[in-house]
């Protein structure tokens, strides 16, 4: 990462982008050589990360072919315009966001006991309020779906993560962009002030996390 | 594109997906082969897609290495779940969402007036309230920052659409989703039963739209 003060380095951070997240981007890349983006919903289970989709199509065909993989998971938070810190420069204009990036490898899982596990695993993330029966590959009424479906493993090998949410702005700058998403009080404006936290640091912030430095 | 029936087709709800976001990921591949995944805010501009970022960093490097890339920008909706068409299958939980993806050429724009106007078009989209003084290269308050900043444009040479809004499923089991959006209603599920319109195949319908299909 080029930008030192924007990496986010604490891992409970880090989990919290991830586990907050329905879904992110797949990146492969194509037997010709070519980028391929696939957005995809993903469930974390045992240190690594898994997806569900079809046995045919470009990805498994881009698996077979190159197995490097990386994965990244945005967390989106307000537009903060240039007028919060300057009536007329457009400069200080910034998106604020949290993002995570994983790169590994990527290999399809066979077992039907563990496709059904990984399975029931997603289906209790996005569907936490249940509703369903739990997936097991020996029930009858998942046995050809499991079957059927695709499971691809990434066995994260590196991984990095940013953070722009004014961690790098003086005391009295902050309390400006605060002042300015309280007043306009979009639902994404309150869910960034909640995570801007109280103190300049946060979140991402404590021992581990770069100090607040002057704004450029 | 694998599934036909998801196919986005109206020209006039890519746009609206492509208009609608803030940011999308800019997918390239790195000298050793591995795909990179940005997430950058974005505009078009006279048919071109430009991004701005710093000359240096690891997507600046992989451009000059290939200059192949991808961006997808995803339009995320509601989280379907399992029981609003069965009280015990997880199978028909789902997704629904609108993306796009554009393949094409990137390539590095070094005019400063270009430069400039990118970034105006830039603040216009993001920040349409004003409250900036329009960039322009000849501004002294601008002429520095438009140096210094690296301009990115995507020349477009394929594209490809998909939806998943419950187009393909059967009027009862449409009226079943919206009923459960309004009973669920969070700001995701409301934007959800908008987009889904009245009809069946909306949005995306029309004549150039593939009609409503049984579901899987």
């Amino acid at each position: 990462m080029r930008r030192q003060e924007k990496e986010l380095k604490d891992p409970e951070a880090v989990a919290e982008v991830l586990d907050g997240a329905e879904w992110g981007v797949l990146g492969l890349v194509s037997p010709q050589g070519a980028p391929i983006l696939v957005p995809l919903n993903f469930v974390r289970l045992d240190g690594k990360v898994y997806f569900h989709g079809a046995h045919a199509g470009e990805k498994m065909e881009a698996l077979r072919h190159h197995r490097q993989a990386t994965f990244l998971v945005v967390d989106a938070y307000a537009q903060i315009p240039s007028y919060a810190f300057d009536p007329e420069r457009a400069c200080p204009a910034s998106q604020y966001f949290r993002s995570v990036l994983l790169h590994g490898t990527l290999g399809e899982v066979e077992d039907p006991a563990r496709k059904a596990a990984v399975l029931d695993a997603l289906m209790r993330r996005l569907q936490p309020e249940g509703g369903y029966r739990p997936i097991t590959a020996e029930d009858p009424m998942y046995a050809g779906s499991v079957g059927a479906v695709a499971i691809l493993e990434l066995t994260v090998e590196r991984s990095s993560a940013k953070c722009e949410m004014g961690q790098r702005l003086t005391p009295a700058k902050r309390d400006s962009v605060r002042a300015l998403l309280e007043r306009r009080g979009t639902p994404t404006d309150l869910r960034t002030l909640e995570a801007m936290g109280a103190g300049p640091g946060s979140p991402g912030s404590g021992p581990e996390a770069p100090g607040a430095a002057p704004a450029s």
